[in-house]
This record gives C-alpha cells, structure tokens and sequence, in this order.
C-alpha cells in the first residue's frame, strides 16, 4: 500500500487526452516510462524482437580472404606475363592451391582462377589431382576473391538499438559473429476476469450464465503488441478474492488488467481493490463505449506503485476498445516498437448519426469504396454487440460535444484493414437474405469480400440512391401489379441506370414455436387475444407484405399485440419466437429451421438483387456474377429450407435511368 | 522413387516465370497446389490462424434476454397508466425482480427499469432488501433490454473460410459458442544446411569455417509467412548423408528446403539426392543473385512425389531472395494468406547500373525522399552481402536483356519497409566516417532512421547536386588554402545553397599491424621494396589526402607497390592490414584501434556535412541537428579515438547557390 499524497484523489470522468497523461504521469513517476530492460537469447530466437543496445559486428565477414569462384589460389604477381604464347605452370601445392567457393586463400595467395580458366596438367579427376596448371593470362590482384570485411568489418554498427529484428537481420548479427544477443524483454501481462455471472470456455451456458471470453480477446491483443499474456482463473464478486488475485497478479507481471464483472457490486470492487493495493489514478473516462475505465498503480510486493492496473470494462466492445486505447500505446512504448497505422481515410458517411453529449465516441463502420468515393456505413453501436467490432473496418472518433453528424458528410476513418482490401469489398445495403451469407463465403475464395448491412429493402433502394453501396437486396411487392421491386425502382431510382438480377425465390409464413402450441393457422389469428406478435422494421419486404395482406383481410394493426415490437432480421423474429419473447412472427422458412421453429407457409416472393449499371460491369462483381452462375452456390442454396433458385442470376429488369 | 516420365528431364537455367509455372504445375499434380488441411484447435489459441471452414453461430448471443442495466425486470404491460400522479407499485418477487447489468430477464417479464428511475418501498441496503418498487411513468416492452441475438443468432454465418483471425474475431467466436475451430494446419518445413566447410553459431570460425547461419534466416521467413520450421544439424558434402537427410526431413514435413553449401561437390549432392529421391524439376533459374536454384518433388516415404524440396544456394543473398521468390508464395497458397505488399514506388535511380545479361536481377536499393522525389540508391551486388539486404529498403527487378538502367532513370521499387519509415529516413551519401554509425545510434531514439551509402566525398557532393541525399559526408583537403571543402563546394555545387556544418577533426595516419613489423615512418617508405600498401578508392577525401602529401613529397604513385588495390572504407582498409593483405594503409585512427592495429599520426583533417538549406530547415532534419548539440553524443565521439568534437554543429560557412 502506498502512503502517496495522491492517494483516494483519483479523477473521476474525465476526458480522454487528460486520463492518458494522467497515466503516463504515473508510469514515469514510477520509472516505467520507456523501453522494457533488457534480456539475453540466442539469435535464432530474435525473430520480432527488439534490440536492446547497439551491435556491433564481432568479427568481420567474410572474417578470411575467401575465394569468390570454385578454382586455383594464387600469387597474381607470378602469372605477370602470361599469355597464350608463353603460359605460365604453376605447380599445385606450391604456387597454386584448389579451394571451393567460399574457401580461405592460402598464406600469400591474393587472387583466384577459375576452374574453367585454367589449363590443367596431370590427372582431370575431380580437378584435385592434377600436378599443375597452366595459365594463360595474368590475373589482377584481388580477382574472383571475397576480401575480408567485404560484408561487415569487426566493430562496425550492425544495428543500433530499438531495432526490430527481421529474418535476413537474424543472419547479419549470425555474421557479424554474435550468437546470443541482448533484447528488450516481451512484457508480462496479467488479466484477471472477475465475475461471478462467468463460466469459463467449454461449457453450454444457461441463461443469465455468460461464457469468459474477453480474456481470450485481451490476451491476443497484448500477443499482438508484443507482450506475453498470462490469463488467470475467473474471480467471483467478492471483494477480498479480486484483492487478493491482483496482488497475485501484480506480484507475477510487468502490467495487470483486471476485467469487471457486470454486476453492481463488482464494478465498485475493482475500484476498491485498486485503492486498497496503491493508487486508483482515475475511475471513469468519457469514452464510448467503454466508460467505466480503472486506471492504477499497485505494490508488486517488494515496490509501491510498480505496477500499472487497467480495470476493463465488461462488455466486450468496451473491452476490445480499451485495450486499444490505454493497454496498446502502453505495451508500444514498452516495446519500443512504432505504432502500426494502415492508415486514415477520409470517407463519406452513410447514415446520421446522433452522439452522446460529454463523451468521445468511437464509432464502428464498414468502408467500401462506391464509384470514386469511399464510404463508411455506421454499424452498431451497442458495446455488447461484438459482431460490430469484427465486422468494423475502421472507427470514426465522433469528439466529445459535438451532437452528431449528417448523412453524407465527410469523417476520417481510422483503418483496421488495408486499403487493398477495402477496395475488394462488395458492400450490400438494403434487405438481409441468408443466402448473403452463403455468397460472402463463396466470394471469400474468389478474392472478394462481401459486407452487408440491413437496412430493410427500401433502405437500400435510397442507399443505392445515395451512391453508398454496390448493391441492394430488395424484396418489395407492388400491391398494384402483384410482382416485386419495379415500381419502387421506378420511384426511388428514376435517374440511376439499374439492372435487376434475380437471386431467389423464398416462402414467407409464420414462425411459431415447436408443435404450435396455440394452434396459429394464418393472419387471421393475429388479432386472437394472448397472442403476442413480432414485427419487422418500417421499409422492410416482409413489413411491406405483412401490411399488404392485413389490408386485404382488413385486419387493423392496432388490434395485434406486440405489432409495434419491431426486428431487423428474420433470424431476430425466429429468435423473439425461440425465446418465447414472441408467440410468433412473420419471416422465411429457413429462419424457422435454423432456431427450430415450426413454419406456417403463407406467400412465395422474389427476392432480387438491384444493381447500378456501373457496378454490374465493374471488375469488383464480376465474381460476384460467376458465383451465381456457379453449380455448387446453387446446390448450397437450394440446400436451404424453402428457398427456389428459378430466378437465381436472370436479368429481371434493366433500366437506362 | 518415381516412375514418372518425367525424370532426368528437369528444366536448366530457366527464366523465372517459367520455374514458377513448372513448380506450381507439379504441385497442382501431387494435390498440393491449395491450402492445407485443418486441425482442431481451442478458440484461445487461435490468433493469426486461418479458418479452414465456415464459423456458423453455435449460440445466440446473448442467448437470453438480458438486462442492459442494473434495475428491475418487471412485465411492461404492468405499468401502463403509471404517473407521478398514479405511480404503480409492483412487488418484488411477484412483479419486479432485481437483474444486474447482463443477468437474465425472469420468465414473463419484457423490460428493465434502471434502478435510478423508481422509488423504493422498504429497505434500500444494496438496493436488493426492498418490498417493491414505484414506478412513475409506463415503460415501453423491450426497454433497456438487450435482447437474444442482438449480436449474433444461433445459425448465422460468423466467418466464411479462409478468415485470418484477430484479437476481436476470436471473442465473436467464443460469443457464438464454439470453444474449439477448424483452422489450416500450418505447414511444416525442414531446412536441412549442407556443408562440410559449416560450423554451428556458438563457436569461433576459424578462416575456411563458416558460420551457418541461413538456416536461422530461412527458419525465421517460415516462421514469418506463417510455418513451423525445423532445423536439422548440417550434413557435410556427402552424397549419401545428404540423401538420408533430405529422406528423413520429406518424412517430417511438408516441404524442405536444402541449403546448398558452396563447395563444388555439394552443389551437385543436391540434384543427384533429389533425382535420386523423386523427381528433379528445375535446376537453375536465370534470377540474380540466386542462380544455383534446385525444384523438385520427391517421396514423403509412402508416397511418390508428395514432397516439394527447395533446393536454396549457399550465398546468404540468395538464400534470402531465393525464400521471398519461392518460399513465401507457396507458403502463403498453402496458409490461405493474402501476400501482404508495404506497396510499390517510383523512385530515381541515384547511380547507374550494368546488368548481367540473361538473368532477372533483384537489385537492392536504399531509398529515401529528398524534396519531392523518392530517390532509390543501389547497395552492393554481392550474393555474399547480407548488410545489403539488410539495408535494402526495397528491391528493383531488372528484367533479363535489359543491358542497364541510367542514372536519374525512374524504376519501380518493390518496398520492404513502410512509405512512413521511409519518409523519416535521413539519406547521407558521400563519404563515410565512424561517427556517422553513432548518430545512425541517436536518431533511431529520435523517431528517424540514417542510412548511409559510402560513394566518397566527392560522389557525395555530386549526389548532392543531383539532389539525390539530405546531406554528404565530406573532407576534401583543397591544397590552395590548406582548408577543407569550400573550393569543391563552390566547384561543384556553385548553385545549391548550402550549409556547411562542421562534425569532427580526426587523425588520419598509417595503419600498420602491432608492433609494426616493418618499421614504417611515415610516407616516405611507401616506395620501399616488397612493402604493399592498401589505398582508398578515387575521390575519397583520404586519397585526395594521400595524392597531395605525394606531390608535396614528389613521391612517384607507380612506384608504390600496392597503390591500385583499392579500398573503400577506413575499416576495410584496416582489416586489409589486419589480414595481412597488405603491410599498411592510411586511415583515421578509431580504424587502427577497432581492429587492432598500430597507428602512426600523420595528419589532422576536418570532416564536414555539407547540408542543402532546403533541408537543413527541414523537419527531418531537425533531429540531427539536436543530436548534434546533445552532451550524450558528444560523449561518445570523443570516448573514440583520434576524434576532436571542437568542430561540431558549428556552421563553417553558408552559400546562397
């Protein structure tokens, strides 16, 4: 424990910029503010590593005159006047020597014949046997030989320190004749989950139990930045064992990150725990997601305040966030290596965002790159959804105070993939299929990277509008003419040349639990009393289909309970259903299958793909095109529950704009 | 062995993309021509591997509706009508239960409210004591809840195949409930080193002993394009040894890769063995430096043919190009990896370059930005020179035929390292001095990289004048005034302005070996009989030094034995003494004492940097010019010996162009 003045006056809540020099402050005042000291291993284990200290070279290489061609060593003074007319012999073993490429030159001897110069005279055998040799030229000093230090000469710099080591580098020290070297040390990191909702991987969770996963997350972070991270056990919520496994903890690494659990009481605990141990430096800083930060130093059992704590946040999101925001930069410097950037890209903003007044905000997109624009899609911003992070490929920082931003303005972008792999992607808005996700695994081998975000069929047609994505998934009917998507074409894309290519026909109908309990036969039965009903969004296909057919039974909305309970996928609905959140729901067949539901078939509908002109004869789809014509996608898909692939790949409609 | 028609007619000195088509062809016949096969491995060690299947969500996540904060699940159908005026009262336990932040919504219940918004009845100890709660307002159904499969649902596709997993792909994984993946098995290479000239690291070579030392290199390109290497001890030159070696290690791996040893023998050991052992298919590509290249195919001793072998040259050059050129893109086919590419520049060649006919040449080049232009400047061609590539920044491909490239030609760089390293790297061209290495050692503190390349003061001054360095290296002696560098400066830069900085005076005098031998005094041995002498190379300032006190002392160059032999560094003229080479060499003092050597002083010379204005203002620059005023690398330079550090960082003279 420490007896620092600073100590219980931590900051609560506090911007960002202020909580990382507060911590950088710390770690200075604490001596660990700079690289890692230094450990010794043997080169062939350098790979990565980082140089502690300057090498210099120990011996020289080559460390002898070495002989550059296969041939015969020797004096070049004594073949002075040779020639064709008046060769010169020169007998082996006394003015000649054989040696092998890479062979020391004996005493004396300053140049090297090649084989294929010289007259042999004697045995051939081998070339080893011979007597003598005749040379009809002079030689010049120093030909066809490797002089000493031609590479590395002994004392001279072969890498200065912080130098991170790389395969051909690993040969050069081995050549410069050093065989163990001195690196700064990995550091050590400790994570410590605590919780007592947690169960560890391995095991089928119950409700309310949550599988012990960030630790998974945080320790192949710190791998990635160059640290050795040890995971420890998970900690109930109880404050005297979390104590007591960060002192642990702290006692055995260079660094501790303890995971709060979700319940009240454990977010107090790790406070507490930190402030028992040393200093809690800061609690709370206005970021999101990832608000409840801990930042600290604690006594590693011998120093106070020599070990940094990082209290993560327990959602995973925040969690993945935090480690990039405090756990990277720390381990860089530590590591002494450079940060990583595949850098920032300036993007337009496919949709408005609304911002968290008072906090940072770090928002997930996907980036595709549209025409000449790059544009980024916002993702969802729940910092449980960790489906958000791992389909992000990059985060926009929306700064503290600023209320939000429009659609279509532009917003820096800070990559988490290449720029050669965005410019690969194929990004779909508009309605959600499952088979988009049978075509994204199918593009995946043909060098194409297909994102898609839901946005309901109509939400596509304006993204597409809009010029935000290569294509849109689109199930719409047309009460009118009872056929799909053309008069909305019509009405949302009056001026964007299209193609209209036909991907599935699917069956709609009712999502209910196994054996239908309460005996659901169709729309009729919404409106029966008990039954709860889940919805899809506003501007969706099957919204649209729904409202169309409760028009014609003249069924009215608000009689159905749980109409205004909306979902934005079919598997969501299924899910609600699963659940017994819902007592049913209106989606595809194969939902139903895949969370083992029973299925009441209502409607056939075509489900298409809309396509700007300019994409469709872009060299981005044309995999995307031959997928569809491809035997085994078609087997896949048909493979699926109520889905017919008649209209897969037909040009439905073709408009000029 | 094979029956294949194929033997005994392998392909010889082939150009590389017909090698590439030939290997990739036999391959392709053995079903090695995709990715590996799979093995199971738990979700936690699973960072960097590929996926070797789809990843379809096991579990929902959540996987029950859970509280997205700390509060009171209760029914929201229960608190419709619910005001300030008629609150609601709900009992705990009957109507309202406590959840923590991710527990579990009771059965029956449909949303939270946060614990901040209702009234307690009862105790409020820890807020779980309590009777029942007020609620003041209604709450809509699924408030402050996050529902199942808000991130993910059971079934949905979580990673196609061919996934390269990162930190936060591993958490989603673990979300979706898989505790254990399929993911390509990495592919074993054995690397077996031939030659009986090798000796292990660990040991002092004696001259003809060679340190092996590409084994560590080549494991280390596996490691890094995502292998398992394995390293077998080295085989000396013996066909039978060679033969059960490389039998063994095709049983053990997936590949091998045979490092041929530079003796005349070995070189044939590996084809005979390959042939002997299955099918040679290539023996010799027409690529430089790596000529010697073996492919073949031989048995993994139950089957024919299923072992690819990588027969690597000896020369550390080829080695390392001969793994990026062959190695690295069966590996990445193999791994399902995308090659990762820093990118490609068009950069100015600083100095022309003759090209071998007939052959690709990888040239190595250093590169730098000076003002607007990326300039790339050749390093040695050697295939024994490993610094080379250890300091390539990039590689330039000369295809074959083409006879050359001129100076100021624009060529395409094939980049090693990032455009943000290279950006703040400082390019010194000219001559090179000992303390140019420790402010190398410095700046990389600095945030900056020095690269050096040695062309001579004079080729410094013109590199300048091509505007092809940030600065140069220079002590030209001008005989007229007794002073250093302006005449020449004038001479040949008379319309760039520049700065003129001084760095260090220096000793320079005759290095002769310990104890000197010989006797030698001073300059006027030089002519004495059976004496050689090591000079400097044509507009060194040290032989610019050594022609003027020759003239002054009206000393004949023809009659110094020796005096062609030419050197272009103070170190490999010291370690030409040190071999006994040569009997003595002028040189700075520091060159005598690194490598042992006795000095005889002759003279004191002023080594300047002669710095553009442009970039002596320059950002990049601006740490050097610190450096230079830091008391820590003063230090160091005086702790060298002969240096004087009176001259530095002060301006000598400054020209307008």
């Amino acid at each position: 424990m420490s007896d620092s003045g600073l100590r219980s006056f931590y900051l609560q809540d506090i911007p960002l910029d202020q909580a990382l020099e507060h911590f950088r402050h710390a770690l200075t005042e604490a001596g660990l503010g700079s690289t890692m000291p230094a450990e010794r291993i043997p080169v062939e284990a350098g790979l990565g590593r980082v140089t502690a200290e300057p090498i210099w070279a120990r011996i020289s290489s080559p460390h002898y005159h070495s002989g550059a061609m296969d041939g015969y060593a020797v004096r070049a003074a004594d073949t002075q006047g040779a020639s064709d007319r008046s060769p010169v012999q020169l007998k082996i073993g006394e003015k000649a020597w054989y040696i092998d490429t890479g062979g020391a030159l004996p005493s004396g001897t300053d140049a090297v014949i090649p084989i294929e110069s010289i007259e042999p005279i004697g045995s051939t055998k081998q070339g080893r046997a011979l007597e003598a040799i005749r040379v009809l030229g002079p030689v010049t000093p120093w030909s066809h030989v490797r002089s000493m230090g031609e590479d590395m000469v002994a004392t001279e710099l072969v890498f200065p320190a912080g130098q991170v080591l790389r395969p051909v580098d690993l040969g050069a020290i081995a050549a410069s004749g050093h065989f163990e070297i001195n690196v700064l040390r990995k550091p050590r990191v400790g994570i410590v989950p605590t919780g007592s909702e947690l169960i560890p991987p391995g095991t089928n969770p119950e409700p309310g139990r949550i599988v012990e996963f960030n630790s998974i997350m945080l320790a192949a972070q710190v791998e990635d930045w160059g640290g050795v991270p040890h995971r420890y056990p998970i900690v109930p919520d109880d404050l005297e064992r979390i104590q007591a496994a960060l002192k642990l903890a702290a006692e055995e690494n260079d660094l501790v990150l303890i995971n709060a659990g979700s319940s009240a009481g454990s977010k107090d605990f790790t406070a507490t725990a930190v402030e028992a141990l040393g200093d809690l430096l800061v609690h709370g800083v206005a970021v999101r997601p990832g608000h409840p930060v801990i930042l600290g130093m604690i006594s590693n059992g011998s120093h106070p305040l020599a070990v940094p704590v990082i209290g993560v946040p327990g959602y995973p999101v925040s969690a993945a966030l935090t480690g990039e925001i405090f756990v990277a930069p720390l381990l860089r410097r530590w590591t002494g290596s450079q940060p990583e950037r595949p850098g920032v890209l300036t993007a337009q903003l496919a949709r408005k965002v609304h911002s968290t007044a008072g906090d940072l905000e770090y928002l997930r997109v996907a980036v595709g790159r549209v025409g000449s624009r790059w544009v980024a899609a916002p993702l969802s911003r729940g910092a449980g959804v960790i489906s958000s992070l791992v389909r992000a490929d990059g985060i926009v920082q929306i700064p503290a105070g600023v209320q939000g931003i429009s659609a279509g303005e532009p917003v820096q972008v800070h990559l988490y993939r290449s720029v050669s792999i965005l410019e690969n992607t194929i990004l779909v808005l508009g309605s959600h299929d499952l088979t988009l996700d049978l075509l994204a695994q199918f593009l995946a081998q043909r060098g194409r990277r297909l994102t898609s975000a839901n946005l309901g069929s109509l939400g596509g047609l304006i993204a597409l509008r809009r010029e935000e994505a290569h294509l849109a998934g689109c199930h719409l009917l047309d009460p009118a003419s009872g056929d799909y998507n053309l008069s909305y074409i019509q009405e949302y894309l009056p001026d964007v040349p299209v193609v209209v290519m036909g991907l599935v026909g699917r069956e709609q109908g009712l999502l209910v639990p196994r054996r239908n309990p309460a005996s659901i036969a169709g729309l009729q039965d919404l409106t029966r009393p008990g039954l709860r009903f889940v919805n899809r969004q506003r501007g969706s296909g099957t919204r649209i289909l729904l409202d169309y057919h409760l028009g014609q039974l003249r069924i009215e909305p608000s009689l159905i309970q749980g109409y205004e309970h909306e979902e934005y996928t079919h598997l969501t609905v299924a899910a609600a259903v699963a659940s017994g959140a819902a007592d049913y729901g209106l989606g595809i067949h194969a939902a139903s299958v895949a969370l083992n539901l029973d299925f009441i078939p209502l409607f056939k509908e075509r489900y298409d793909l809309v396509i700007p002109r300019t994409h469709f004869e872009s060299a981005l789809l044309e995999p995307l095109l031959r997928v569809l014509e491809s035997a085994e996608f078609r087997q896949a898909v048909e493979a699926l529950p109520g889905y017919d692939i008649e209209p897969m790949g037909r040009i439905i409609y073709e408009s000029d704009g």
